[in-house]
């Protein structure tokens, strides 16, 4: 199924939403011009749809092979990963001085969700990698950043996340892998990790694995994980590589999507390899800060996982789309001389709108924190960073859990768009909702995330940054007001509901932000049963606020005279959010609210 | 993963809600003794778990193969039929004078869901036998019973709906399969048909396909379609089996699920066989009356795919209840010594009572409809009848539609309950995710149902059965009410949530119907927009007065002093119903009541 560049979006959602021009301002990005952007997503356009997009359908039929140790990638893999590293995606938004391109997040954010659409399964060595180059850049030594970042940058080696165990998946307090310190100042690591994305593979001559253990004195629990470095290949001093380490690939799991990417086994120090017993591994950082740097890297692959969620759902929309228009199935409704296409029947019109309508306020979301994270990074001014970088925060957890939840919730509307057919695996549209389906869950699972949204993001600053939103919400509502006074015969019963709905979600948001502060002390059971519906609920009211700023911009564009069909198909789409989507804030808020009955019901059942 | 038979729970919702003791004194059920139903469950409860329980996950793994137009199932499924055939199960709710047992569609309910949970893929086979024995038994002629009907109940043969074109899928106007008649008064069928489920198989002797098809002189569209007979094997007038018919399996689908059951793609006419070119076929009842003889099959067949729908609902459930009782992460956020099972935590407790009420509630309303179908055919009372075969009428498409949709959501709470282990093809939480997926689309997909539920079921008595039934929700609600004021601490707040909650709901549901008719004539399109919103809330609404029914039936059993732990977690789940689960109301009624502007953005978009 052709897949399509969704630029005209793109550019739409980081100018008139995002604020490109004002990040394109800040101290550092001095030399990233408007045009160079430009240059950049058309690029990236062409050689995502040229080099990638094959690769999407191969790698869910021909997944990786595992034989004794060794994991030999998809057909054509490897022509991707060596084009995408000589290419330089890679070091899209790494620093110039290790030898990436220093972009903003914002400008990176597009070709990322792009290669996501076009092979998820592909797309995950690279997002693991920018993981790793993010931790050493922040946490390594200097050594280590010589010895690993350029080489990362450039593609010839990629890096992995080792933190879960069979015992420990979402509960790291339960990390077992040993790490034994040597004389010479290294540590000889022996354990097993599960479920560690691309641990094995063939595309690159390195693999730079990052894992979680406990030294012999080290606290139980949390606060007695370190971090380290282990690479597949001993790196010499020289940078050649040298004894193959002893971390092995045990087994591939047998998953239900994302098939194209090996989710390796590993086994540590199990006695094989050139080096010795022991993977040799190197301390990152401070003993028993581990968990906290493993952090940094979350937080990126968090804010990654939750665009790969708006990638999935942009590609089965497409998908859904094609055949709604070539399918001709029953009269219209309102009559019609024969069959007509089933994108003309209403319920058809309102499965695509909403996966569209879902898939476009996620994106506006997850950019809209791109740019926050950029003010908070390279803003002069220390206020505008903190506060930039607070609302940053904010909305990871949303990017993530709302963005994937939803992609869910896309995928399968994308096969019952294609009726029957969408059953068949050879559609493609099964493929969607078998990827789709992890991504509430690896990088911590929507309520680890909401766990993070109602912990560290709401209750620690007394739900300053979310009333924060909440007033900048209202603003925006104050010009829909405006605007919808204005509007004609043909816009205005839609403009007044967007108008109402999101004036009522926000009350309903405003609600659930007080009900979060109101129980931690005297139910905290009760706000942790609330906390899922809280994020759901902080997600549709986000993207609802994005869309009602999106259908202002359009509606400017068309005041002023464009006939470029985009705006008022865009201008639709909000509208549609408005009246389909944003209802759901009630029932969200009604469940928040009922936290305690929840909870409650839970203590009576006979569940625990 | 061993699956129990809810069997309290089916007693509980056939006597507390159904109202079983009714239905056994209607007319032509007087042997059918409440002793005698109990027996039956007992024993459907062995049977389903020793004989049909283990086929689920082969079924899964080692599909049917096809091989030069001959399928062999999954190993197992032949023996696992034979055993079925042979304990009668297929003659349940058939006429003793047929072979059957005679019961009302109440006590063959829960036995009918019993084994679509323990093998969806097995479970198709007899589901779709019993709607070829229904269609010949109302519209076959006596020959046609006789030489058919026998055979399918005792499980000699199995039977097949023959729909599905590669052109006309949802549009049976376009099925252009040609049936020409024969100078002995037989049809030869040539053409081709997709999707046949158990099209091909060798679990029988012979397969009695019941066919659409056209004759030579038939007009255009749906009053054009005939329905024939055409059997695998043609029948000698003794009975014994004679040439092979010219009806061929050229293939089987690759599907995203349920890939113990054979879907196969059948050839008419294509030359081959021992008895001439074309399918020898014999037509049932008139000419072009097809597609109302087909609907006969569908409205049984919807039926039982809302059943499936539960049935998957519930073995994901169990499924998910037992991983989170067993798997142990994380302390519990109240705070504990060392970690607990993930069945402790606020959100996993959430998404297990969501799974459970939501399954549940579809349950109660399933049986609550096979209730009205024994009294709209059994009551002696005409006005009875007819009120409630409206009634059954009116729940076919939600029993249908709601019992569906809920079960792709229960499955994917499945899978997010086991966190990355779900995603791991051998946990067995991944296959309801692909098996419930079907369910929406087969038997008409969702928008079909709620085409139906809109004009036939709606529209055409102008809303007197859906006013009928808010009318006794009230009655309920006022119960309720009563109950309310004499509730405990325990169960106070809970309850009062439900009443108010319900109450809103009723008024939500009300205000839709009115919606419903108030734009019949206006804006046609602006209905269809918001008729699987409609019939998500009718689903949700009717869920909740059954569980609402069943909390007060809960309370009285307490009241009475029972000790029974069934009681106090059956009102734990419709609590919680009424607490997280009836709020979605409040949002359907919003997308219905936006129907039309829904359709304005539609047209405003560049969709169609």
């Amino acid at each position: 199924m052709p897949y399509v560049t969704p630029l005209q979006d793109f550019r739409f959602a980081l100018k008139a939403l995002a604020g490109l021009d004002d990040i394109l301002k800040l101290p550092g990005f001095e030399e990233v011009t408007p045009d160079l952007v430009d240059a950049i997503l058309d690029e990236n356009a062409r050689f995502v749809e040229q080099a990638i997009v094959p690769l999407n359908v191969p790698g869910d039929r021909q997944p990786p092979r595992w034989e004794d140790g060794r994991v030999t990638t998809t057909p054509g893999f490897r022509q991707g990963f060596a084009d995408y590293a000589a290419s330089g995606w890679q070091g899209l938004q790494h620093p110039a001085q290790w030898g990436g391109q220093g972009l903003p997040k914002l400008v990176a954010a597009a070709p990322s969700e792009n290669i996501q659409a076009a092979s998820l399964a592909f797309s995950l060595c690279p997002m693991l990698t920018d993981g790793v180059i993010e931790a050493l850049l922040t946490v390594g030594s200097d050594a280590q950043r010589q010895a690993y970042v350029p080489n990362l940058i450039a593609g010839k080696w990629t890096g992995t996340m080792n933190l879960t165990e069979p015992q420990a998946g979402s509960d790291l307090a339960q990390v077992a892998t040993r790490a034994v310190p040597q004389a010479d100042g290294t540590y000889r690591l022996s354990g097993q990790k599960i479920f560690i994305t691309y641990g094995e593979h063939d595309l690159a001559e390195n693999i730079i694995h990052l894992v979680l253990a406990r030294t012999p004195d080290a606290p139980a629990g949390v606060k007695g994980i370190s971090l380290f470095i282990v690479p597949k290949f001993l790196v010499n001093a020289d940078g050649s590589l040298g004894p193959r380490n002893d971390v092995w690939c045990a087994s591939l799991e047998h998953k239900l999507g994302i098939h194209g990417s090996p989710t390796a086994v590993l086994l540590y120090g199990s006695g094989k390899g050139d080096a010795g017993e022991g993977a040799v591994g190197y301390l990152v950082g401070e003993q028993n800060r581990g968990l906290e740097y493993m952090f940094i890297m979350m937080n990126a692959a968090r804010f990654g996982v939750g665009q790969q969620g708006i990638a999935v759902s942009e590609r089965a929309y497409q998908h859904a789309l094609a055949y709604a228009r070539e399918r001709v199935q029953g009269r219209a409704v309102e009559g019609s001389a024969g069959p007509v296409p089933i994108a003309r029947h209403p319920d058809v019109q309102r499965m695509l709108l909403t996966m569209r309508a879902l898939t476009e306020a996620a994106r506006a979301v997850s950019f809209v924190a791109a740019a926050a994270h950029d003010k908070g990074t390279h803003h002069p001014d220390a206020e505008v960073r903190a506060r930039n970088r607070a609302f940053y925060e904010y909305l990871v957890p949303i990017v993530k859990g709302f963005s994937t939840e939803t992609a869910v919730e896309v995928a399968s509307l994308g096969i019952q768009v294609h009726g029957g057919m969408g059953y068949i695996e050879e559609t493609g549209a099964a493929q969607y909702y078998r990827d789709a389906r992890i991504l509430p869950i690896y990088e911590g699972t929507t309520a680890i995330q909401a766990n993070d949204l109602v912990g560290r993001k709401t209750l620690r600053d007394g739900g300053a940054t979310a009333y924060a939103c909440i007033a900048a919400m209202r603003d925006t509502l104050k010009t829909l007001d405006t605007e919808t006074g204005r509007a004609d015969a043909a816009d205005r019963e839609g403009l007044y509901l967007l108008r109402d709905n999101l004036d009522q979600a926000i009350q309903a948001y405003d609600g659930a932000v007080a009900f979060i502060l109101e129980h931690a002390q005297s139910n905290i059971r009760a706000v942790y049963a609330a906390s899922v519906p809280y994020l759901m609920l902080a997600g549709t009211v986000h993207g609802g606020w994005q869309m009602a700023r999106a259908a202002l911009a359009c509606r400017r564009q068309l005041a002023e005279g464009s006939t470029d069909p985009f705006y008022r198909a865009k201008l639709a789409t909000a509208l549609f959010y408005g009246a389909q989507v944003l209802p759901r804030a009630l029932s969200l808020a009604a469940a928040v609210r009922a936290g305690a009955v929840a909870d409650a019901c839970g203590a009576q059942s006979d569940i625990a």
